[in-house]
């Protein structure tokens, strides 16, 4: 069985964007080290496979985030295939900005968080320090003619906080996207959200201005969750959902190894529902099976795992 | 974090029942033979965490599912709290029938197909001939006084027949039920249905008289969708929904290892969502991780893996 059998379902959309985060979020929390080439060969083929919108590679520093700091090497070695408004990149703050734009990037995205605790730890900094960081870099993206992308973490819960209320996510999310950002990208970063929880988010955001058409949803599946969260976003007009072939990457403040929704089970379920998103699921499973064999353990995607063979 | 954030979401029911077949589905499926006092353990601690439907064994013959040959000695350990109209048992058959009476049991669960090629390999005979066998068991369970449910397996895909018609499955389930059992529960027994294929089989069931109340919804993981394929079941007012306890199980007839949806996975779902379900999360991850260690394997389950910090 090489794919699900067709049965439309009425109020979702016609066309899904899948934004493919495998080479950013994906690698940046593998404990493995990929060689550059193996990188610019894993963006090639997710293009290939019909990816649109991919996410290459991070401008941070190689101190914070050693895995990624190869990444003027990788877009000189991807040329045109890492350059366009759907190749971002993610950019810290205005020194990630210079070298992105060095490289000709046309996309980028900066990564808030919705707690304080999250903001110190991963940003070293406060909510409000951070966005006065957020602020150049955005004001300058847009005079570049960039196209610019607000993560924000720790939507759905937080490691050290708990329970995240929904009005302070909506005000951190108003702030970063009044910044002058196109799209916001949800996160749920420990992957503790529930169906509930998107739509009484979803509702709050569109109350106060950020309609779903503006918005991506990032799903961890560390509690397994990820897709029938993403289900209740899609049933909210919600048309962009982050993923990452073969469920690449982790969470490094969560127990589990469990990472990012995997794209191939993400496109098993839209091709059920007939809804497109023109993307070759027999060479996306190839490719997680590829990377695999780099990374030295196999893809926790059940999609992969099925037709390909893997095991637990 | 030992549980979700709590958002309702309307549309859903106040409660689900979970009906758990991991010491029956699950176990059945697994390579390692458990020993029966493990087996007697493991119903003891599923019940005392809070399930209340317990699927326990099968009285099946001992050539074809060997892991389950135990069951009258299971039952016998179990005493008291292997019977009951919420601990049925799996019968194939009259003799398994006259088995579990012997016993002293109080619900049944027949087990059929709805495509010719599963029914042939599993049963050894067509779908008609399997009604025919069904019916005798039946007719004496219910003259005894027995509750009665029926599964039908392959509903959502079948892996030597492809795609399944949705008409096939509800004149199968139909014939099923009439001859009189209380409860159809509806298999995805390879894992490849998606969430518009359980709207439009539950909206024909209904049409054609077998309304939400009467049905529990059967998923297995294999391919990730297990968890988004309840919430449209629940959506449509199925409150009735099959697990297993850590994703115990896979299908013999599919490549993966991945077994059934997880309780774990499912009552965090439904914690968030504050759906009732009398269920004790903690309880259930540290039967599943006792349970592990006498397979041998870790558990498949999401949730177990994030609270109990196992790895892929």
């Amino acid at each position: 069985m090489r794919g699900p059998q067709r049965e439309a379902q009425s109020g979702m959309p016609g066309r899904v964007t899948i934004y493919e985060v495998g080479p950013r979020d994906g690698l940046q929390n593998e404990k493995a080290v990929v060689p550059v080439e193996v990188k610019a060969e894993f963006v090639r083929r997710l293009v290939s496979a019909g990816l649109d919108t991919v996410e290459t590679t991070s401008f941070v520093s190689p101190q914070w985030v050693p895995q990624l700091a190869d990444s003027a090497e990788l877009l000189t070695l991807l040329g045109e295939v890492g350059r366009g408004r759907n190749r971002p990149v993610l950019v810290p703050n205005e020194r990630g900005l210079d070298a992105a734009l060095a490289q000709g990037v046309q996309a980028v995205a900066i990564f808030g968080s919705a707690t304080e605790t999250f903001a110190r730890k991963n940003l070293n900094r406060s909510v409000d320090e951070s966005i006065a960081m957020f602020a150049p870099v955005v004001t300058r993206a847009r005079a570049e003619g960039l196209w610019v992308r607000a993560y924000l973490s720790m939507c759905f819960g937080d490691p050290w906080e708990g329970d995240v209320p929904i009005a302070q996510v909506v005000e951190v999310a108003s702030r970063m996207m009044d910044l002058g950002c196109d799209q916001l990208s949800l996160g749920d970063t420990i992957g503790t959200g529930t169906t509930g929880h998107v739509h009484r988010l979803l509702d709050a955001l569109d109350t106060n201005g950020i309609g779903a058409e503006r918005i991506g949803v990032h799903f961890h599946d560390t509690y397994g969750q990820a897709l029938a969260n993403t289900f209740a976003a899609l049933a909210h007009g919600v048309t962009v959902v982050d993923a990452s072939t073969g469920g690449l990457g982790g969470c490094p403040y969560a127990k589990s190894a469990t990472g990012n929704l995997a794209t191939e089970d993400l496109v098993w379920a839209l091709d059920g529902l007939g809804i497109e998103t023109g993307i070759d699921l027999e060479a996306l499973v190839e490719t997680s099976v590829w990377m695999a064999g780099h990374l030295g353990r196999p893809s926790p995607s059940r999609v992969v795992k099925a037709l390909a063979g893997g095991d637990d």
